[in-house]
């Protein structure tokens, strides 16, 4: 499919070390998770467009790597580090603001100054489209406190964010010290993309949707990704175990179930977790327009995430399910998308290259996983 | 859920012997579909419009019993049967236009005449949404002459059809006493629902799309029941194998497949094919807005083709889609149903009863197949 | 998936056209469908070998291309055709009998005649591991004349396949001269593969199980191809409208639904319909264990058949029901296999090349689509 | 469906309080869950016999309610409840040993100790057919600290459950105070079985998977509840991100995936999460032979767990696989259900009361959901 949309691509500031963000070799020693890491993520005009360009990718929208200032413990250096990723990134993404766009970051060791900062960046920035929060905010002087956004002390953001009409993306990031020894140690390896991320971020994610947070706030967006971290295979168990005899305190609307949320308030990206059967159970069980496409880039290939869609997925989705997943849903969730500087629209299943016959590239028979008759073609 | 659509609900008129029409006892001895079948044909305001009010069923859009005018192989009687039953359907649904309303008949011996009494019935009469085509026209004197509307000389009457913007639902019927004879002998039960009527209308309708008939007439919407009559399972083949290079005067445009056409110009019911995993493939082939609920009253029970959508797709499909089938994609298809003298209007989830918790029933669980803790409920 | 079983594929003896056999120019002129269908057809250890090697096929299963002796209305010529193309396929799979086995081609003419010779192929030649009858058998004059296999005249035949153990394919054919005529005229490009082929094959399954042959020989194996037919997705509606207060007569047992018998007595083959979503739903419908793997060649390409089966489905399905579709069940239904000459074993998943990772050729993670993490490899 | 097995059924001992085991009253006010949860967790012959006899449950296995020995941090506490619960409940097996069956419950404080109450309960008690670990063994003064049986400590343990046969159901448990203060304060309602439970029993089985000892102990079998704990819906990413250069030193078999061991050594059942969609998900990336009914009592209400099992995905899923998650796979895994003094068989789907029509009491139509063909049934 031509065209993506791809919401969760990560990218980094160059002086993060000093601000304290993202290490690449924190992570796996260069050249095991892609490439060069590091500089992929420094990277937006280079390497990453040209593979925009040769995957059907036509925009992305960029973050900065995780945790971000999620992972600053000290108030003042969360802070400095979300502007001045801020700063960068519209400098960055309005080079190019038809093909990019950015979420902006923020410190959350204060409620008010995340919504000032996220204002000042909405109103005063150009090429920001939406929030980015890498889950808790580290804090304390071992870091090892964690601040959740289900507190109400959070409403404040969450009113700007509804305000502004900004989608915030919660994204995953590592736990805290202590909680890697306690809980991870002898199976690091776990704690990770592999699993301790969606095992933090649904937990997150869970907590703001129980605390009413929608319900105060119904306009706003939330997004995850990683097909949902879980959540959507066990909605059943999720909405069955909150019995509202046993949590008569929930703030939850007690009307409401989690599962409601979902394609008008809460949505799923496929980023980093390019399965077919776990993304048919999540249509079923929160609809086709709660879900959007992206790859988590550069941790994850291009080419990898879009074969997976372009190929696979094409092959057992109907069309124009697929472009509402690839592009569609996006344009609806992040509407800034479709204004100046951005200025994307929708387009048609002929237009992203999908459905139909290329009858002006002789193509006469649908259905051929293999084009050549006789031979079996490898990728090279 | 609540105020479901359904669109193929079938209808008699109470002279129809004598116009060639329906006969009850033709199918089966009394009592063996339903209760007492002829009497449900005539019925409207009865015991239909009250196992509507008991299973959730707002709106019911009638037609007369296949094989209407199509089985009357004499043109004046096929063209007089289509009449009087379209002036008796029209009194009969403008008794309760909120709840019913009708599909015109038509004699289709003559492309022309079916095209002035489409207009007639459109224009000067009311409460009619679209049209009911029994499949083939029984012609000749034998009657055993089948006339197929993807022959050109029924453009004429596509125009019409997309002009008014009425969509054609093409409904199955019978069999010719010669290919009955021919191909049915030996295996009558197999001629009619269990198998026959499928493959006769999924023939007539790829005939239709393959002509080029959506593509002369792309407003043009047609729709089958019964889960689309095969061919949503079959449309990987379907669309392989009609190949342009072996079939290059197939009139359907070379750059469109079989496929594409769902959703926008074809669309499927659910009518007598209450069946979930054929529903699940649907979905993914064709779409959920290509998808319907319908019953097939009173070849069909209204209660059991509601417990399976109310209950059993209900505990598979999220509430949006859910609705989505079961009126929402009616309203968009039907687009007449929307304006006076029906004046449907779309309804959310809420106000189908589906999704959420009735707090004000005292409802604090979701989940429960059984509402009864320890004991068994059986249905009674 | 290496080391898989194709069960519906075409051969051709040279002398056809004097026989009343295939003529491939009938279907389309060449060069349409794959290369020289002609040449194709005659082919085993040629190309048709290469091209198993290349695309991780063990095993072909061979049959004379249809209609065979189904298509000669003349009884002499049908039993004569049918005799010589069994004894030159003898031969011819007997040249390898590890990567060949024939089905044995019958005229329908006279049941007797056709256990006689099924007997005598069975018994006296090698190579055979089943039969396979093309729809049904043209007689009459004219060739116009249907002989269906549910007629109780066919018990004999039936009662033989049972005693040896023989499953029997049915593989479609084009209709009769007054069949095409009188419903296919203006539409021939849906009168084969597309849907006439089905249309008529489900008609004959569903007509052999509904008048007890299954039940009178309990033991039979059928298979169909096509993935069922149509029949897996409408196994609701075919089962609920075979109602038995409505058809009494049904000699089907009465405490037995159609849906029954597949897994048992009745399975399908992928052939021709490498369709995903479909494969889906007939393994909710009738069971993993009722579906086997097949390509159609040379009607359909080996490496398209085979990268939908080890790419597609493989991204979509576990290692193990993989092999069983690809393997595993064709060794269950077609015992022969397993003995001399051909001597078939289970394999594991990782004798079958699924699963795990190759550790020897350094791969060292799962879940790569594309194998190069910046380069859009494509199939060349 | 009748006969069903299940496998994840609690039970109580009389002196839980004065032993450090479960106290009703610690999750919720007596008549949230259930009737009276405390009452339900000691009675086995009483009202859970008689709801097993109304829902078609043939078998129960039943273990000590969590947190069991792991709840109990002092190691002669934890091996005093796990000996005096393991003596009682095989007594209390042994009333009705063709109804129900035992775990052995185990302190983890000490593996060879583990190990040798697994030796006797398996030797010289009579009624236990595997074990049941509930999660991580608290320990330390404070309770606070965490055993994990990834450790290689635990080799011993494992050892012998493989050497006498014995499958480990790893159960859910609450977290300790230390981790419930610090992860879920404020959002307590998330800490249980909505979401705390599974996402510790995922981390715990992750990690023995790869820790390899499935890989030292090949035979050695281990069963999750809850439709896997989240796990089949993450497969691909699960294994995607465990990449091997990233972590060279993790200790699973480097040729195999997360994913392989599934349906031979790890299984899951459905305990506590009837959600259809989720099945299917778990069908396709684990295969049907991995998936065990269960129900979850008394936490979960019998005739809920199996109104969803008998009615609805009876009518998604074909009889024999029905049967397979049932009651089939359960005798595949529990060997020792087979044997004296369980005597369990396999049952065919006709004895499981699926599949078929009921001939005897008069049933002719299949596909009713709703028996009355006119009036809209209600469960009462």
């Amino acid at each position: 499919m031509l065209n993506k949309i791809a919401l969760e691509e990560a990218w980094n500031i160059s002086d993060a070390a000093s601000l304290g963000g993202f290490q690449p070799g924190s992570l796996a020693p260069k050249g095991v998770i892609g490439g060069d890491l590091g500089a992929n993520l420094l990277d937006i005009h280079g390497t990453r467009l040209q593979q925009m360009d040769e995957n059907g990718v036509e925009f992305m929208v960029l973050s900065l790597v995780s945790a971000g200032p999620q992972g600053v413990a000290d108030k003042a250096g969360a802070e400095k580090l979300a502007r001045v990723a801020n700063d960068k990134l519209s400098d960055e993404v309005m080079n190019t603001p038809s093909r990019f766009a950015g979420l902006v970051s923020l410190s959350m060791h204060d409620a008010s100054q995340a919504a000032s900062e996220l204002k000042r960046c909405w109103n005063e920035l150009q090429g920001f489209v939406g929030v980015v929060l890498n889950d808790f905010q580290s804090a304390g002087e071992d870091g090892n406190t964690m601040l959740f956004y289900d507190d109400p002390i959070y409403d404040t953001f969450w009113k700007t964010a509804e305000e502004l009409n900004a989608p915030v993306y919660i994204h995953p990031r590592s736990a805290t010290p202590e909680i890697t020894e306690k809980m991870w140690k002898g199976r690091e390896h776990l704690a990770f993309s592999a699993l301790g991320y969606a095992n933090r971020v649904n937990m997150h994610l869970l907590g703001i949707i129980t605390a009413g947070v929608l319900d105060r706030f119904p306009k706003l967006k939330i997004v995850v990704g990683h097909m949902g971290e879980h959540i959507p295979y066990d909605l059943y168990r999720i909405d069955h175990k909150l019995n509202r005899a046993r949590f008569p305190n929930m703030r939850m609307r007690k009307d409401k179930l989690v599962r409601d949320y979902f394609g008008t308030n809460v949505f799923i990206t496929t980023s980093g977790h390019f399965s077919t059967p776990a993304l048919l159970c999540a249509m079923a069980e929160i609809g086709t327009e709660a879900i959007m496409f992206s790859i988590d880039y550069p941790f994850e290939s291009i080419p990898n995430g879009c074969v997976w869609f372009d190929e696979h997925v094409k092959d057992t989705l109907n069309a124009r399910d697929l472009v509402r997943i690839g592009r569609g849903n996006a344009l609806r969730v992040y509407e800034r998308l479709r204004e100046a500087p951005h200025g994307l629209k929708e387009l048609t299943t002929t237009e992203c290259g999908v459905g139909g016959l290329r009858r002006e590239e002789g193509e006469v028979e649908f259905g051929l996983y293999n084009k050549d008759w006789s031979r079996r073609m490898v990728r090279q």
